[in-house]
């Protein structure tokens, strides 16, 4: 197939664009960078040097005589966009390109409309190219297991069966999103649903559970070809974060009483995903919904199993509890289907403690990279002056 | 009370400030009339001849002793919006300042793009300055009965208490927006909900049905404060589009079969609605939602009440279908809820024969203003091209 992967050079879209190149697909990366420019501008990096995307492809396709297209540019920019994917013509889009960090979302007021118009504009610039210019082309969205929050019942895949009054229907599941970020993600979910209705475009939402890992296999070929790893507060994810703490020795930190539970699954999943929904896609006029994880579980559970981990390494690992600094339930009910990926094919990886190990080593690997003052939460919910407090975070000295 | 009109120089927002004026309460309107611009871009405009805002407020003194603050600029604009918000320090905003036309965001991607983000930036801006420094002020936000769209279960005002899988929760009412437009209102929705959580901001959402007339007691007292009356198929609401159409001697154009059922309201009743709502307001922390409208007609319900009407004033009047340029059920089950409002102390105005007297007699009076090219739909949901079929319908000529 031909496969263009919007946000290519991002933690999800560059495994994802080596897998799918891996598996004989034809593939181009569609991306400005901006990920790496919100590194420089919280004064954080990826635990993993990655390397330049020209640099990255040219490694890529000296390795396995594949080469992946790159269009450098911003998708909210309609004429690029459109241009490049009319050039491309692929069968489908994969849709990464957007501002992924609910931390970051929280800053400000500008960080809160920047998250928004930029997730939102880029989503209806590529609706609309499809309807112009590739109406059978097949749209995989990134979306977020977060758009559903934490309601008091079972949450299915995107739709619920409601019987009300005597009468039943079956609607879109009510969405409790917890940031302006996870918002974004609401609102695109619902323009998509629109456009498939009126204009027949196929498209599948992907509900992304918090992902984990950094190897897979493509990348694991060579060290110009590593992937990021995120673990300071704001763009790392939780997992990546507790690793690199306990290789630097520091307490893994906890948000209130850490019950707070999510669905999960390994970046090796995640792509397998991927290539699932694009080899099934959707009919003309479909909306489908995937929840995209394979295990739950709640923060104080990761926190003890890279503590049981880290100590079967010889590193002796601490759990200290904070404030949250969100605005969520520490500790509420949350069971969430995931069946459709699973009846595609999908043979999940569980998180084990070999990944853990892994994962740990990695961190210890890289630990003179390590910034621990990024572990810290310097983005408050509840706060308005997030600009001031993240200044002074950045200006702290931590020590062990 | 002191009370900010957001959009205080459109139909709705006009008639509020005045009515909010007329109660005794300190009113302020901050609009940037951008509204008037898009009667030029459309090469429409209202019926009667509204005036420049400087005399409406000018004669409204004049006339009643009673003066309205005006600040001109954009609501996108935070630093204007939050200053001028400072300034009159008010206890309740009311939130019209939208682009407010489905038609209108469904012409072509700008205008989808324009629409969306014009009015979810608009929304976040207002949520910012309400936390950074009126956190006690009260929100009233106009929402749509379009955000719901039409499912085949009974509408609640905003929730629906869910049973599933032996559990229960109560969640935003799911919706189903038929536009780009819609979808900004149920982007908004979110939104509020979402800082009224976090920050404890209190906000009441009037989901409004759709409003019709244009006389209140307060635009009746001269000619210099009357209200718009917009006829045209971008712009203009169904029944005052019947009127003149009535008045012309041209047929009523319904779209498909005419069983699209919506709420309807006078707009004696949303000026009243809006007031009532400041009068009781939110909870700190509290999203309220209130489905404003008193009665539910079918579109073919209205055609024909307004045939009647024609009839018995000596005009003979015609009903035309025609296919529906927009994507939606032509007969669909619809049964909302919407007795908050009365509970609050609403005495509806419902819809009568000489309501609709008076409307035509409107119509008629102006009739030599109205541009019967604007009676027929230019703007197809299911269209990719419809700036250049706009084009083509502003030039074109029209006989009786």
């Amino acid at each position: 197939m031909r496969i263009a992967v919007l946000g290519g050079d991002g933690y999800c879209g560059w495994a994802t664009a080596l897998y799918l190149s891996n598996q004989g697909h034809s593939v181009a990366i569609i991306d400005n960078f901006i990920r790496r420019l919100w590194d420089y501008e919280l004064g954080a990096q990826t635990l993993t040097p990655i390397r330049p995307m020209p640099e990255r492809l040219r490694v890529w396709e000296e390795l396995t005589g594949r080469s992946i297209e790159l269009y450098t540019g911003d998708v909210t920019e309609y004429d690029f966009l459109s241009s490049c994917l009319r050039e491309f013509s692929p069968d489908a889009v994969i849709h990464f390109a957007e501002q992924r960090s609910a931390p970051y979302s929280m800053i400000d007021r500008k960080h809160a409309v920047g998250t928004q118009v930029n997730n939102v504009v880029g989503t209806l610039n590529l609706l609309f190219t499809l309807r112009e210019f590739l109406p059978d082309c097949h749209l995989v969205k990134l979306g977020t297991m977060g758009e559903y929050g934490t309601p008091n019942i079972d949450i299915e895949e995107g739709y619920i069966t409601i019987q009300h009054n005597g009468r039943t229907d079956t609607l879109p599941f009510p969405k409790q999103p917890g940031s302006f970020y996870h918002l974004s993600k609401v609102h695109d979910s619902h323009n998509i649903t629109f456009a498939c209705k009126i204009w027949g475009l196929r498209a599948t939402d992907l509900n992304h559970g918090v992902v984990y890992g950094t190897t897979t296999e493509e990348t694991a070929m060579d060290e110009a070809l590593i992937n990021r790893f995120d673990y300071d507060e704001v763009f790392g994810t939780v997992l990546n974060r507790f690793c690199a703490q306990a290789a630097l020795g520091y307490p893994l930190t906890v948000y209130g009483k850490g019950g707070q539970t999510r669905g999960f699954l390994d970046i090796r999943d995640t792509v397998r995903c991927v290539e699932l929904a694009c080899l099934n896609p959707a009919a003309r006029g479909e909306f489908r919904v995937f929840n995209q994880f394979t295990e739950q579980f709640s923060v104080l559970d990761l926190a003890h199993l890279v503590k049981t981990a880290g100590e079967q390494m010889g590193m002796p690992v601490a759990i200290e509890n904070l404030p949250d600094p969100r605005v969520e339930a520490e500790e509420h009910y949350f069971n969430a289907k995931h069946s459709k990926l699973i009846d595609l094919g999908l043979a999940p990886h569980f998180l084990s403690e070999s990944l853990l190990d892994s994962l740990i080593e990695i961190a210890v690997r890289y630990r003179d990279r390590i910034d621990p003052s990024l572990f810290l939460p310097r983005v408050n919910w509840r706060k308005a002056k997030n600009e001031r407090r993240m200044d002074a975070g950045a200006k702290a000295v931590h020590t062990v």
